[in-house]
């Protein structure tokens, strides 16, 4: 099977979650800058998840680029992914409500980390493949970057627990 | 006609199903892991629906797969399938609600069951287009997977009264 | 300029007109099959639009099939169709919440009107562009199917008040 | 690499953004003409919201039509467009509930302002990539188009301001 369908679907998914995160950014009922104040921290969230979201986007595309073929499983693989990643707005107004409080903080955290192992799954399972041998192996590499993104979310989950500890 | 835009488009309508259902995931007011807690029956709900579309999104990728042209009534039997599956939120939010209460678990069965017979009537379209002999047509083989599913689907309708009966 | 990325931007626009209309099927309170009865004139509602909606997709696939090329004026005159399809989720809305009321219908009935309108300025634009001898303009035709569901939108807006001073 | 995801990804982001707008025009609950009359001013932001976003979508058309390749810098300047693009809504929603009220309106301005920077950012990275001799740069010119918009925008924001201070 050709991979342009899986594009098409991913790049929809993809726009639609990074775009329904600004209905959360409700206009405020004063005119106003100060009306503005309260917004900031899910402004912010919004801003992160934006970006987080934006980062996704750009890895998957390079990550499609080199790929050939995709079968049953790559798409299923895909799908995990995406699944994590329409959790984002969620967790997102939850963060955005409650700033810095550490269950939304961890919530937050442990969804970037299962979009990042279901990330490395996707990978694996592209690579299984097209070979090890593969130009998409080699483009790929030792996905070094994916297993530190790993690391990172999974530490900032226990991190969060304790910031809040600290404060 | 060539089938580029129908599945474009179809990508389209699915990607959006699948999303806008994350939007009935509404963040708690508490910032608790416990405030959580009402939410599972909604998240099961929506992990449900995200794998059934998923599956249909998958049969879709296969079906159109073989495909070479289309025509108005394929347009249309494809539309048929699509209006299905945009009501898949809507029960998809009911049964939320109201976790294993048979009618919204009825109703939840009638719109799968629905589009299963469009999905069915969909590819017996697709195979009279492109006749009996195509390899469309050896593709989806006696499409034994689509009327196990339709049964399975309008199985689960009396059954979700039973199970409710029982008690 | 080739027409692709108008075609993919009406897929994306036209796909998510349909299916937020859906939003609208807030699930009931209750979990009852009579909870289900008062959202019966908004699955009226929807179920009409839904058609309406998918019915200028399959004109605009047609249309823009034996298209070659497009302008930046032809660019114009799409979006302003868009953004009268853009409108039918806001009167269906409002027609479902009121059915039968007179205004709410002939609102319903001008939207429809002007997307119709806005449909034959984009086929004679097309037509223009590519020549009255072209095979686009022999498919197009008198375009009569364009002129008479204007005239029959048009004449719905009278109809509807007089259908309330009746009863 | 190619430019077809980045194209794509685009159309699916702008087409969300100029279609949620829409779901700010909330059903009246009445149904006579005058209950029409406070949406108005929605109405109006909306119209303005969507002909400055289809502006964006029509200039993003033709300035990569004439784009070869893409690479990551570029990815992330066309994410940085679509960040402020998609914040549209937000302000658009602020000023239609506080119309002609100096702060939404400069909120505005500044959003379409920051766009405007954006896009230039997207053009002259897209210049460097292809070269200041390439077809590329020769159809986007000295960009006067855009060097003018973005003073115009700029130029709205202190203006609001003084309209508010006149009357």
């Amino acid at each position: 099977m050709g991979k342009a369908r899986l594009e098409a679907f991913s790049d929809g998914v993809i726009a639609i979650i990074i775009t329904i995160m600004v209905l959360e950014l409700r206009a405020p009922a004063g005119s106003n800058l100060s009306d503005l104040k309260p917004l900031v921290p899910v402004f912010i969230s919004y801003l992160l998840s934006f970006v987080f979201v934006g980062i996704y986007w750009n890895n998957h595309h390079h990550l499609l680029h080199a790929v050939n073929e995709v079968n049953g499983t790559i798409l299923w693989a895909n799908l995990q992914l995406l699944f994590w990643l329409s959790l984002i707005p969620f967790v997102t107004s939850w963060m955005g409500q409650h700033f810095l409080s550490p269950w939304p903080v961890a919530a937050y955290g442990f969804v970037l980390f299962a979009a990042g192992i279901s990330y490395y799954i996707l990978s694996r399972e592209l690579i299984r493949h097209h070979g090890e041998d593969s130009m998409l192996a080699t483009a790929v590499g030792k996905d070094a970057k994916g297993i530190i993104s790993v690391v990172v979310y999974l530490a900032a989950i226990p991190l969060s627990f304790i910031y809040s500890w600290l404060s």
